[in-house]
């Protein structure tokens, strides 16, 4: 048993409401130095077996058909 | 400037209903091997100048206060 990790982030040119909505927050609650925020998501895939480049090939698969929106999001796979 | 990471999960004795979701998705799409999902929220923040402990110590109260809900989830702050 494996775990491999999607991270999917809005495009860099797509507006991100909830970034902007934590980032405004931060002044407010006494902290500076941040001049930017982007909230994205990340998957945890429990995998059976090994990690082999045809598992990595699977999962790259789902990111792009079931946990990413292609149009509007990248994704990145990891091994953690 | 530097980007830190953070990564939201919900505790693993948490019920993760999206996560389940998704899960169910896999076999119905052609998917197999894949023996558990958890999603959770990745945010990545620009900081101004480098990357200090204090900044470190900053981003961490940003995480457990703003950015998590330290009830049901945990965080981990990195730089990627």
């Amino acid at each position: 048993m494996a775990r491999v990790v999607v991270d999917v982030m809005l495009k860099p040119e797509i507006l991100d409401p909830q970034g902007k909505a934590v980032l405004g927050a931060l002044p407010r609650l006494g902290f500076d130095g941040v001049t930017e925020v982007r909230q994205g998501k990340r998957f945890e895939l429990e995998i059976d077996g090994d990690v082999t480049d045809a598992r990595l090939a699977e999962v790259r698969e789902i990111a792009q058909t079931l946990l990413s929106n292609p149009v509007i999001e990248d994704f990145e796979v990891h091994i953690p």
